[in-house]
């Protein structure tokens, strides 16, 4: 089946993401019988194009190359008053796919973290006019998972996100498909690459504008770095990965917050000195009826699999009902595995798709 | 759908396997469409019983209360001359379910973990019956896995075995399931509780022999405990996973294989206070076309995740093209993990089934 894809927001993610259909659509196309063609691209800076595959892959490649200049420029792209009415009006020119279970909305735009937007409203239309969502951003599922899994549910429709945490690395796909009956009570983890990095150079005697610069540089870091060090970022991904897995419905904004600062250095290194590891720990756990949340400096024994998180590492150990305590650990991190994450969103859409073939060929198909 | 299940083998972990299929009957048949009925029973010492529900299920109490004594007896159960004929007989008996795709052989037999036997047996004719086949048995896949996964392409049936390998934590179901068009390029882990546990105990001055007999009382080290010791068992599921996940097609007598002795304590103890820690570590990796397997003791720095595993925790770092290194750790280990085990390959074949219902119900199904 040949999914159709509109492309909303198109930065480092989503070109990285293109790039990396065309260099696994052997495999794609054989394992999953998954084909794709952009049809449909907004950009932040340089208008929109919608239509034929000719135009939106010229429009694709010239970006890329960063070859066009700010702001709109001639050509086969537009300027619509808003993404959301290019989005708008994508949808419905793409209805016939839509129809057919086959139109995918790829969200990436930058998120307004204090509320979730716009990639919340980009959402709710892309669902509202058939199409399925994948999305890298955080932001949704942080500030409203509930609303959109209805809307999901009532569309029939998937909206996906694995890479909104660590990435590529499975943690909300983990427990849907392989963790049936399971029931999450709580869970802990470092999240946040950056913190985690600046804490780790520190323990070492690097001053903390010097380990963020790094982060920066190599683009780890968000664009506004304090909503990593405030904890923002960390914060947002423990609401999500509590309203998905625990059912909170809670936002960012109830996740009790602290960030780092040049002080947590001489913390961070007397800590390592007495053996002990100083990290930002995300947590939340359900009680009853509620869940409480928090993002907090703690000091942990050696030993804890956390305590072993150098640098950019991430990880998040599940405590569960049936299987007692479960980790899963992110060691590398890059802009591919974040695309990846987008991708493998497009495959579960694609595997629950009746037409897609049985995955029962080669050594991978058990 | 009502899935119709022969159990091969009734010791501990299918008799909890059975217990838990009832604790579990509500969440399985509201998310999953699932509801079981065991039509058949295989036991090593206490006959045989096929047929009705009240039959079989009273057969069942008796022996889980333990109130039947060895030997065959009077009753509904007969004795055939082998459990290879019993499953045979059943097979034909049920051909109906199997027909409906609804027919699944829990096998659960004790293994010669020197041949992979009587288990790749009892699943070859499981498959050619016409019933998907789920294990917990890491025999099949260690000995014969192409053979069997060709088998069952061939029948359009399962056969799974996620209990194989660190019980119930998702390692084939994770690479199935959540990392579509990743390539897994290697591994290495510890997967065998006994030998950690015991390496953990002796650098802390603990004789080898009571650690052994701490193991055994808890019904962790296998009955027969230099199928630990001796490096076998890990030796198995490193053949498992060699074959599942790298194509490799070996057995464990292709495993270069190392074990743990009462002299290894001394080397455990001088590692740890020169802050290392020596762990019986399982490998693999593709090269070209050649797949290199061991299980071996390393030393490895304090910082490494897998020298931070303690007592009988296990875990798996799999190295991939796309996503750099993943590890899943097992945090608990009990007879309801491996029980989950099979009951999450259960849910995989319903899942797969048409007639199931989508699982979009609730804050589980994003």
């Amino acid at each position: 089946l040949t999914y159709d894809l509109i492309l909303i927001g198109f930065g480092n993610v989503a070109r990285r993401f293109v790039a990396l259909l065309d260099e696994q659509r052997h495999t794609l196309a054989r394992r999953y019988g998954l084909t794709t063609r952009v049809v449909g691209i907004a950009t932040r800076r340089h208008g929109c194009v919608y239509g034929s595959s000719a135009a939106v892959s010229g429009f694709s490649r010239t970006l890329t190359a960063g070859r066009m200049q700010d702001g709109p420029s001639k050509g086969g792209h537009f300027v619509p008053a808003t993404t959301l009415d290019f989005l708008r009006d994508a949808l419905t020119r793409s209805r016939a796919a839509a129809r057919q279970r086959r139109l995918v909305v790829v969200e990436t735009t930058t998120l307004d973290i204090a509320r979730g937007e716009p990639a919340t409203r980009h959402i709710r239309a892309a669902l509202a006019g058939g199409a399925h969502v994948i999305t890298a951003n955080k932001g949704p599922a942080a500030f409203a998972y509930r609303a959109l899994a209805r809307a999901a549910a009532r569309a029939d429709r998937r909206f996906l996100f694995e890479g909104a945490v660590m990435d590529g690395v499975p943690v909300f796909n983990l427990v849907r498909e392989t963790l049936p009956a399971v029931n999450v009570i709580g869970f802990r983890g470092v999240v946040n690459s950056t913190t985690n990095f600046i804490l780790t150079a520190m323990e070492q005697g690097q001053p903390f504008a010097a380990a963020l610069a790094e982060m920066q540089a190599r683009g780890i870091a968000e664009a506004d770095a304090s909503l990593d060090v405030d904890g923002w970022d960390a914060a947002a991904k423990t609401a999500a990965l509590a309203n998905v897995l625990l059912g909170a419905g809670i936002t960012p904004h109830a996740v009790a917050r602290q960030g780092i600062t040049p002080d947590a250095g001489r913390r961070a290194a007397e800590a390592r000195a007495g053996g002990r590891r100083l990290k930002l720990v995300a947590r939340a756990r359900r009680e009853r009826r509620r869940v409480t949340a928090r993002v907090s400096l703690e000091e942990l024994p050696a030993d804890d699999l956390l305590a072993g998180l150098e640098g950019q590492q991430n990880a998040i150990i599940l405590e569960t009902d049936l299987l007692e305590e479960i980790a899963v650990v992110q060691r590398g991190g890059s802009l591919t595995q974040t695309a990846y994450a987008l991708l493998s969103d497009l495959v579960t859409i694609a595997r629950a798709t009746p037409q897609s073939p049985p995955s029962r060929r080669g050594h991978r198909s058990l």
